[in-house]
């Protein structure tokens, strides 16, 4: 494979921001996805990063992420809750109006709930729940997906692996930003073993009959393992019961992939923000904060290992690339230009 | 072992009432304790039912738990967010206060979240969020407890089991009920292997340098393994942030266990209620989480097994037990009846 190549962010942004809205986004949304998928780039999730661009893009013209969407909030008989109806556009767009309205109302209620209707991809799920630590609140984010787990005790893969983020501010030290799916791995990762033609380890898949494989092919055709077995399975299902039927938007096992153009995703999310400063000063609690991260990075190393926190990983690449930029894959690259080529516009 | 005895709800109920108001407790609060310890043997969570009223007596006795304690809901700035100084009382009692008030602010605000100071162990967290689903809401619950997993990279069991459980309510079906700790098992698993000189399966248990093990002693002396690893390690990280570090009560790692007599257990909780009826109507999403149950349950088993949803089983024995009645080790009994003599009760 050749070499990265690396780009400065900003060049990325302006390319995210041109191909956007050329496909016919308002500059004020492109700039919201492209932040959402430089934060991806930065963070070194390239899953979720510039390659999805041009399925999203393709999304849009196939007119099955809705890029016209009216997003607005239903009437809520309480006020510390909300239901924005995404009118199935874009994820990301949605997310970050869900989670600023959470974020608004716990500043006056102590605590504020969102949830997504109709919605589709959202990007990076802890981009949201990091929004609210920014804010010295604690944020919560969940979002349902397609399927890819057996419910426990079966073999047909009807869960998500529905992620789950959770975002605790520190003061000195960096945010606690948990970004977890249900299983012990992404199909992601299986999907390179079975192109490397590698054996993957027994936890990772199931073949179609339920039992664990180390052949990826197999697991590919079956189901990805849940994180303590009937516990992930069980975590997959009441993150479903809070997204997708809470917002009546689909019933478990309904949320079609990303790459799934047939028709709407219609994918759910929700959002939670707790102010901090209702149950202690909130100064004081991120100084707590950076005292359990101490803590734990003082303690014995199992190995010759270093020690990090949730997210640390992620937060240390951002800065790092924030000053020396992102690599993106030739490969990447080249899929970009060919987007790039059909607008007419400049390449990356 | 001798066969167990078979008990009448009420007896048990009535014996465990007389012990507490014996050791001094007002009839109410024994009431609400014994209502725990009765729900958890119902359910077959022996760990956590009547087998614990010598302990929870001694530590009443002892002065490590309060039983006179004063619990007061601190004044918030916020409406829809509250917090319980516990005052080191029983943590069921804290508990039930907690989740009432939850429910009671949700009914207003739409979401309520209350956390608890000072505390102690509080029994099965799904009593209460069981306690929301039965007002159709959701309920979610954490707690913090003593050391038991290591942090990821480490071999020092720092962090505790945590259990998060979260109670969702269906109309026709059971409701669901994810009760779960972080931990691919409980200690009081392995430490049944050890005493009966078995093998444990190597997904149990790390010995002291964090190595996986299959010799129960050395699990003993090491940690629990958390749930996906990374995973499950930065799940308790967060229940810690959220309870112990969110209610001032202690900083992580510093939670006594049940049976350390040695001072005030610091144990702290977190409990949210979520009224459903203002996302949609109650039925309509209870009829919705009947269809999702009907649609599980309808997928081909792995093998020839049942398949379960979350709390089933448990449920399915409660139903069981309150009409055939609960049986009692008579180990567990015996230790009961000690407990009688000396309060020149009464013995079961």
């Amino acid at each position: 494979m050749d070499k990265p190549i690396i780009y400065e962010m900003e060049t990325l942004k302006e390319f995210s921001i041109d191909m956007l809205t050329k496909a016919g986004m308002s500059v004020q949304d492109a700039e919201i996805i492209t932040d959402t998928l430089l934060f991806a780039e930065l963070r070194n999730i390239k899953s979720h990063g510039i390659v999805r661009l041009p399925t999203y893009i393709q999304r849009m013209e196939n007119g099955v992420v809705n890029q016209n969407a009216e997003m607005k909030f239903k009437k809520m008989k309480a006020p510390a809750v909300g239901m924005l109806d995404a009118d199935n556009g874009m994820g990301q767009l949605a997310g970050y109006k869900a989670m600023q309205e959470a974020i608004n109302i716990a500043r006056i209620y102590g605590i504020g709930m969102v949830t997504v209707k109709d919605s589709n991809h959202f990007g990076v799920a802890s981009y949201f729940s990091m929004m609210a630590a920014e804010k010295d609140m604690i944020g919560l984010v969940m979002t349902n997906a397609s399927p890819a787990i057996a419910p426990f005790g079966t073999k047909t893969p009807l869960l998500g692996t529905n992620p789950l983020t959770v975002a605790v501010p520190a003061k000195v030290g960096k945010p606690i930003v948990l970004d977890m799916s249900m299983s012990t791995v992404a199909r992601g990762k299986i999907r390179i073993s079975a192109m490397q033609n590698k054996e993957i380890p027994a936890d990772w898949g199931l073949d179609k009959d339920g039992n664990p494989t180390t052949d990826p092919n197999e697991a590919l055709e079956g189901s990805l393992v849940p994180i303590g077995g009937v516990k992930g399975s069980g975590l997959s299902l009441i993150v479903d019961l809070m997204t997708g039927l809470l917002t009546k938007t689909c019933m478990t096992g309904e949320v079609k992939n990303i790459t799934d153009m047939s028709g709407p995703s219609k994918t759910s999310h929700l959002f939670i923000a707790i102010d901090i400063e209702n149950f202690m000063d909130a100064d004081e609690y991120k100084e707590d904060v950076d005292k359990t991260i101490e803590k734990v990075k003082s303690l014995t190393p199992k190995g010759d290992n270093d020690i990090y926190m949730a997210g640390e990983i992620e937060q240390n690449v951002m800065e790092d690339r924030m000053s020396k930029g992102v690599p993106v894959d030739m490969e990447v690259v080249d899929k970009l230009n060919i987007l790039a080529d059909r607008y007419e516009s400049s390449k990356l």
